[in-house]
C-alpha cells in the first residue's frame, strides 16, 4: 500500500419497507430503487426490509451489470430482510441471528418471526480489508412503554460483540442499517462506545438532508404519522457508522439523505429515507490517530453506558423470570382443573360440562407451558448478555483504576497497543 | 516476544454427563471431577454437559483457588451445558448459538431444548492471544438412519465459520469439545479443512489411552452398550484441535485419555473419557511453516468436502421443504374439517359429534401450523449454510483454476499472504 494511498467508498443504505401485500406501491418502489441504484452506481448498497426473496431476485437481475456481487441473508421464518449489492467481489460473508427478538405471541408485531440478524461481508478494496455489516434491530412500537427495550439493548450488545470479535483484522469497519434506536438511546450509545464506531452524520462537514439528519420524516407520504407525533421534525434511526484501525484514517466527505421523495421522480422509495455516504480512507498522519481507542478520558462514558445497559438487562431478566413464574402457576392451576374434571367425569357427574371444559383446560396448560419455556429462554438470553457486559465492565474498571500508564494493557479492544508493548 | 519463546499449555476436556435426575452418581462424579482438576492444575478445563448451573457453581467454588477464572455459557431453555475453568484471567468471552439444533417435537431427544452452542474465550498467555473454543454438537441417536445429519453438518459449518471469522487476529486457536462426529465423518472433515485445525490425537507422538483414541469405550460402566454395538473398541467423538498462525508452531507433546475410570479412584468421571493434552507453542523455524494454509496440493480435499457438505445440506433442505408442504396440506385439511363441523353444528345435525371433533381439529391445525413454521425455518437455515458453503466452494475453485502462482490471492483464509504481497 502506497503512503499517499486513498480510497473513496460510496455507500447506500435504505430500509425498503418491502412487506408483501401490506406495503404500498411495493413493486413500483422496488423498480425505481433498482433504476436509482443503477444510475448512481455506488460501491455498496445495503438494504433492509426486503422481506420478499422475489424482490431480491428481481433487484439482483436488474443490478447485475452494475453490482455483480449480491447476497440475501436468510434467517428465521420470514427472513432477516437484509441484502446487499456490491460493485466489488464479496470475499466472504456470514451472519449472526440475534438470540432475543421479541415474543412469538405478539403476532401482530411480527418481529419474532423475522429472525432479525446482522450480516457480515468481507471485501478487499485497494489492498484493504473492509468488513461491512448490515443490520436491522427490533422495532419500537411504543416509546413510552417499550416492552422490547431489554431485547433491543441485548441486540445492540450482540451486534457490538459480533463486530468486535469478527473485525479484529479488518482495516475498515462499516455498519449500515436500521437500528430502531434514536442517537441518544442506550443501545446506540452502547454500540458506539464498545465498538468505537463513528456516526457519519455527526462526523461529516457536508450533510444535505432533513433537519437533524432524520431518516423518518413527516414529509414522506408513506410514514406512519402516529409514530412521529412526539417528533415534529422526524426521527433518526438509520445509520452509517464506520471506523478504521490505527494507521488509517476514515472520514465522511459527504452524507446525503433523501427528503421524503426520491431525487429523480419525486415519490419516496420507502417510508424511511435513504442514506448516501461518501467515505474516504487514507493513511493517518503519524502524530494524529483519530481511531477510536478509549483513552483514560474517554473510558468513563464506556463504563457508564455499560452500567446502564447492565441495569436494563437485569430488569428485563427479572421481568422474564416473573412471567415464567406466573406461567408456572397457571400450569399448576390448569393441571389441578384437569384432574378435577377427570374425577368428575369418572364419577359420572356433570359429564357434559367436564367434557366441554376439558379442551380449554388442555389448551391452557399447553399455552402456559409454551409461555413458560419461552420466558425461561428469554431470561437465559438476557442473563448471558448481562454476564458478558459485566465482564467487560469489570475489565474497564480495572483498567481505569490502574491509571493512564496501564491503559494499553486494559481492554483487549486495544490489542494493537498491547502487542506493540509486549513484543 | 523473545526468539527462544516457548509456551506450554495443559488442557483438560470432558463431556461430564451431568443430566439432573437422570445421570447416575452425578453428585459424586462432580465432586471427584473437582478434586481431580484441583490436583492436576491444568491451564484450562473445558467441560460439556454441565446441564445444572448448581453443578457449575459448586465446581466454581471448589476450583476457585486453582482456577480463579470461570464462565458458564447460558443459552436455549435448558442451557448449552458448556463451561470453562481457567488458571489464567479470561480477557473476553462470547458465544454463538447454532441456528439449527434438532426438532422441538423430538422431546425424548431433548437437544432442541438445550440451545447447543460454541463458546469463545480470549486469553493472553506469555504475550500471545489464545482463542479457546468449547462446543457440543447435536447427538447422534441412530447412525444408520440419522435424521439429524444435515443439522450436524450445518452446525459443523457454523462452528467452522465462527472460528474462521473470530480468530483472525489470534496467535493460537484451540477447540475442545464433544463433536458427536467420528473422525472421518463429513462434519469433522469439513471443520478441519475449513479452519485448518489439527487433531491432537493424530498429531501427537505420545498418546496414552484406549485404542484408536476412543472417548466412549465399553470398559466404562456408564456407557450405553447399544451405542457401541457396531464399535467393539469404542468411538472417538471428543476432540482437542488446535492451530497456530504463521510464525508460530504448535505441537501436542502428550495426550492422555482416561480409560473407563478415573486414574485415582477407579470409577469413571463420566460416560465419556476425559482428554488431557499438553501443547507446546514456539517460534517456527523460518524455513518451516506447518501452519495449515491450503496449498495447491491441499486445496482439492477442501473442495471435495465442501461439495459433499453442499449435497448433504441440499438434501436436508429438500426434506425440510417436503415436511413444510405436508404440514401445509394437513393445515388445509384441518381447516376444511373445521368448516364442515361448523356447518353441521349450525344446521343442528350430529351436534355432539361436531362438538367432540371440534377440539382435535383445532389441535391438528395448530400443531400442523407450528410444524410448518418450524420446517420453513429449518429450510431457511440450511439454505443459508448452503449459500455460504457454495460461495467458499466457488472461491476455492477459482483459486485452484488460477494455479499455484495465484494461490495467495485465493481464499481470504490466507490473508497473511495477501497482505504481505500487496503492501
Amino acid at each position: 500500500m502506497k503512503p499517499n494511498f486513498s480510497l473513496r467508498l460510496r455507500v447506500f443504505n435504505l430500509n425498503c419497507w418491502g412487506i408483501p401485500y401490506l406495503s404500498k406501491h411495493r413493486a413500483d418502489r422496488v423498480k425505481r430503487l433498482g433504476d436509482f441504484l443503477n444510475r448512481e452506481s455506488f460501491d455498496l448498497a445495503l438494504l433492509e426490509e426486503v422481506w420478499s426473496e422475489q424482490d431480491f431476485q428481481y433487484l439482483r437481475q436488474k443490478l447485475l451489470p452494475t453490482y455483480p456481487a449480491a447476497h440475501y441473508f436468510r434467517s428465521g421464518i420470514i427472513g432477516s430482510g437484509l441484502c446487499v449489492f456490491s460493485k466489488h467481489p464479496i470475499q466472504e460473508f456470514t451472519q449472526h441471528v440475534f438470540t432475543l427478538n421479541g415474543y412469538p405471541y405478539m403476532i401482530h408485531h411480527g418481529d419474532w418471526f423475522c429472525g432479525k440478524a446482522v450480516g457480515l461481508l468481507v471485501l478487499r478494496l485497494g489492498g484493504l480489508v473492509l468488513n461491512a455489516y448490515v443490520t436491522h434491530l427490533h422495532a419500537e412500537y411504543n416509546r413510552q412503554k417499550d416492552i422490547y427495550l431489554a431485547h433491543r439493548v441485548a441486540q445492540a450488545w450482540e451486534l457490538a460483540q459480533f463486530i468486535h470479535h469478527t473485525s479484529k483484522k479488518a482495516d475498515v469497519v462499516l455498519l449500515c442499517g436500521d437500528l430502531n434506536l434514536h442517537p441518544k438511546d442506550l443501545g446506540c450509545r452502547l454500540l458506539k462506545e464498545w465498538t468505537g464506531l463513528q456516526d457519519a452524520y455527526l462526523e461529516t462537514r457536508d450533510f444535505k438532508g432533513p433537519e437533524e439528519g432524520c431518516t423518518m420524516v413527516p414529509q414522506n407520504c408513506y410514514v406512519n404519522r402516529q409514530e412521529l407525533e412526539q417528533f415534529p421534525l422526524g426521527i433518526r434511526i438509520d445509520y452509517v457508522l464506520y471506523k478504521a484501525v490505527s494507521g488509517l484514517y476514515i472520514s465522511c466527505k459527504t452524507l446525503r439523505t433523501t427528503t421524503g421523495h426520491e431525487p429523480h421522480s419525486g415519490s419516496p422509495l420507502s417510508d424511511h429515507e435513504a442514506l448516501m455516504a461518501t467515505l474516504c480512507v487514507r493513511h493517518s498522519p503519524p502524530q494524529h490517530n483519530p481511531s477510536p481507542t478509549h483513552g483514560p478520558a474517554e473510558r468513563s462514558p464506556l463504563i457508564s453506558v455499560l452500567r446502564e445497559a447492565w441495569t436494563e438487562l437485569d430488569q428485563g431478566m427479572a421481568q422474564g423470570r416473573w412471567w415464567a413464574t406466573i406461567a408456572g402457576y397457571v400450569i399448576g392451576l390448569g393441571l389441578l382443573l384437569l384432574a378435577l374434571l377427570c374425577a368428575l367425569a369418572a364419577r359420572g357427574e356433570i359429564m357434559e360440562v367436564a367434557v366441554l371444559l376439558w379442551t380449554p383446560s388442555v389448551g391452557l396448560v399447553l399455552a402456559a407451558g409454551a409461555f413458560y419455556l419461552f420466558h425461561v429462554q428469554e431470561a437465559k438470553g438476557l442473563c448471558r448478555a448481562r454476564a458478558e457486559l459485566q465482564h467487560v465492565l469489570g475489565r474497564a474498571r480495572e483498567a481505569q483504576d490502574l491509571g493512564p500508564e496501564s491503559q494499553p494493557a486494559g481492554l483487549l479492544g486495544q490489542q494493537e497497543g498491547d502487542r506493540a508493548e509486549e513484543q
